[in-house]
């Protein structure tokens, strides 16, 4: 090769190298509101800044819809058209469509789903996860985990799984024991996780499949450093792989119903259980969202979100992949329970606010918000449109009637089911970004699209 | 002034009648979709392209969200979290937030509100009006007629408004009679409108207040063409004005259930009456949608907006506002039935369809596509998510289980309240536009906000 073509070779060589090194250096995160959908951003939106306010969400300069995709558990799957935090965390997580309840494995078949996390591993990216609920629970555990059925949480619960007396299934095939990775809290101790932090506690502490010590003492092991409290994890040493356990299950919220109310059901008059068009009705009483106390010393979603941002850049030239969810927006639904998502969907706010921050140093960043599905809760009238006619008009569901800083009052409606947890609901969902989405994220996509977003942006 | 200068200063005049006639020649195409929230757009994209599918809204090139607001009914109103189509349609049409209600009035002082068809045509812009409702319902009303209470929509229904035996109101300071503009119909009889298409011909038969002649005569003494079928109006010549009446009021929908059936009550065993853990439930049949026969030898939404584009812009060098509403996916929602909604979706989809047709050959054409308030209707699952418990678990409303094209189950479910018609709901609304709206149409903006970017793109 002539020199000059040497030189140009090298050239085109360094080149290449400095783009690599680029792509290297981009951060995604990921930010999941549980159940997020516009019914749940207004019901926030309207209590915590007003009718006429904004979020920072609606502040985000990129904006689209995400339809969400499930399909029975076989190869060849129907659609399905409501989705749960399982499959969905796996469209996101592994850019594939499976069945309900798994965790990045295949509808069907069972395969493993290769995640984002472990490309970004394997890339020598670090990688970190943060939630309000286990780490183990659903969304969390897609990212890092396989395993056929969400509820394989740790080593105690892989066979007959039941609640409240009834048998729900269980995960023998992923036993360690049938040649299976085992449990999710296991897999997750092994992950290679630089962060980890969450509720959950209680599924670190039975011994591992086959063993006598504890998953939590199998992370000390592999690396990481447990820590369990708010002090402990705001005094994190940079370089630390972080195991924060602030709870023994889901994370207590920071809002709730004054008195702890949920959402009650309207009590019609005597005269109006013998006939719809008579007598009269009683709504829930309005009530005032107030702290929760079990939320007390427990860190924020912000906090978590400080320190794992802290721990994943520091000295780090490869990049990162971190996700945040706000699981309780969902979970608190679910129980009708309207203050409870508005908080929470409050920590997801200022958990998305540090990030934008860090993106403000870190312009290589790209900051993607959404839902893995839309939830149960309506923003209805406080009082029915029709109340003009004179008969009782009220919902059979559950409703809250809430006060507002404002000072209106704001309708809740739960009625979706009879039992004692709302169902999903179907609605495509929001996607708000950060300009370093722009041109990536369409006005509407599917939602395993956003994983080939997420992907391509740090150059998997 | 030295002749330099003089030129300088005709040169300048000449940009400035250029620009001036630039702006004068756009046009602005507004389309409510009443009620289609993203609950009602999934489940039509679910039902009419399938989950995997996208809707010709999904693929337009700007999306954003809208706040809907209204307030209590005083001047300095509190807020009101769920609104009607009055006030929203008054939101769209004079950028001011009023009360439910409402037809382009002020909340408390009754104010009259300038519409943006007034300024067009004030401008010497055309203006038209489409709708599949009444044209003298909420939302046609709000852009070309001002009066307290929706429902004033003849001169017969002006006081003492009655609805299956209850007294809802009436407009008496309305009337000309009390120095008012009279009834809806009176006013869009003289309204100065080029297009006017829909239904509602029974508020055009009563006699004009203090006269003979009915509303329909006074249209045509005002210069309308009065139309009354498909036919006629097909058969329109450029240059006509047009009233289009093609039915009594709401024109009937393109799609129904199966045998005309609506979302229904599950039906629990007797046991399961005794107690909610006891028994089982008979969930209500899965159905088809199938053509509405009602619906047979009526202009569909899209003929009815060729025709309005064609009037509008035939030799026109002004430009010309039109607003096209699909008034049904409202409607069938009140009343629980999702066929219904589905197929208005649809109509709505195919006027879009043409008007992004027009805007290929018309670029200084901006076409916002948008919701005026939240709707009832929830996707949700076809069986409970938690039918693996062994207690019958189902809504308390009403529900149906729609079999798609592509051979699934699709649930929906209606249980806002246990009255003839479903509430409306609060959440924010989705807005498509077509590349004319970039950099106007922001990710998140409240409802009255698109009445200045209409009026800014008109030059009004």
């Amino acid at each position: 090769m002539p020199r000059p073509a040497i030189l140009a070779a090298a050239l085109s060589l360094a080149v290449a190298q400095l783009s690599a090194a680029a792509t290297q250096a981009a951060n995604v995160i990921l930010f999941v509101g549980d159940g997020m959908d516009d019914q749940q951003v207004t019901i926030a939106r309207d209590y915590l800044k007003g009718a006429r306010g904004e979020l920072l969400l609606d502040s985000m300069p990129v904006r689209g819809a995400v339809q969400i995709l499930t399909v029975e558990d076989s190869t060849a799957g129907k659609p399905v058209y409501v989705a749960d935090s399982a499959n969905t965390a796996t469209s996101l997580a592994t850019g594939q469509v499976t069945s309900r309840g798994r965790i990045a494995t295949s509808a069907g078949d069972d395969r493993d789903l290769v995640t984002i996390v472990e490309l970004a591993q394997g890339a020598g990216l670090r990688t970190g996860i943060v939630t309000t609920a286990s780490v183990t629970d659903a969304t969390p555990a897609s990212f890092a985990a396989h395993i056929s059925y969400r509820l394989c949480e740790n080593p105690g619960s892989m066979v007959d799984i039941t609640v409240s007396g009834v048998e729900l299934g269980g995960c023998e095939q992923d036993l360690k024991a049938s040649g299976g990775p085992g449990s999710i809290s296991e897999q997750l101790a092994t992950s290679g996780l630089d962060v980890l932090l969450g509720g959950g506690a209680k599924h670190f502490e039975p011994p591992v499949e086959g063993g006598e010590q504890s998953v939590a003492r199998l992370a000390q092991v592999e690396g990481f450093s447990v820590v369990r409290s708010r002090e402990n994890l705001l005094a994190a040493q940079p370089g630390e792989r972080l195991l924060g356990l602030f709870s023994a299950s889901t994370m207590p919220v920071r809002l709730q119903g004054e008195g702890g109310r949920s959402a009650e059901a309207p009590e019609p008059s005597l005269l109006n259980r013998v006939h719809p068009y008579l007598g009269s009705v009683t709504l829930p009483e309005p009530m005032r969202c107030e702290p929760n106390p079990d939320a007390a010393g427990l860190p924020s979603l912000k906090e978590m979100t400080d320190v794992a941002l802290q721990q994943l850049s520091h000295d780090n030239d490869r990049g990162f992949f971190l996700m945040v969810e706000s699981a309780s927006i969902d979970k608190q639904s679910h129980e009708r329970k309207p203050c409870g998502s508005i908080g929470e969907l409050e920590q997801l706010e200022e958990a998305v606010a540090s990030a934008m921050a860090f993106a403000e140093s870190h312009p290589d960043t790209l900051i993607l918000v959404t839902a893995d599905h839309s939830q149960a809760a309506q923003l209805v009238p406080q009082r029915s449109m029709f109340e003009q006619y004179t008969i009782p008009v009220y919902t059979t569901g559950k409703m809250a009637r809430i006060i507002t800083p404002e000072g209106s009052l704001m309708g809740v409606n739960y009625a979706t089911n009879d039992f004692g947890y709302e169902e999903h609901t179907g609605a495509n969902v929001p996607l708000y970004a950060n300009t370093a989405a722009a041109g990536r994220v369409k006005p509407f996509q599917r939602q395993p699209e956003l994983f080939g977003i997420m992907r391509e942006y740090l150059g998997l």
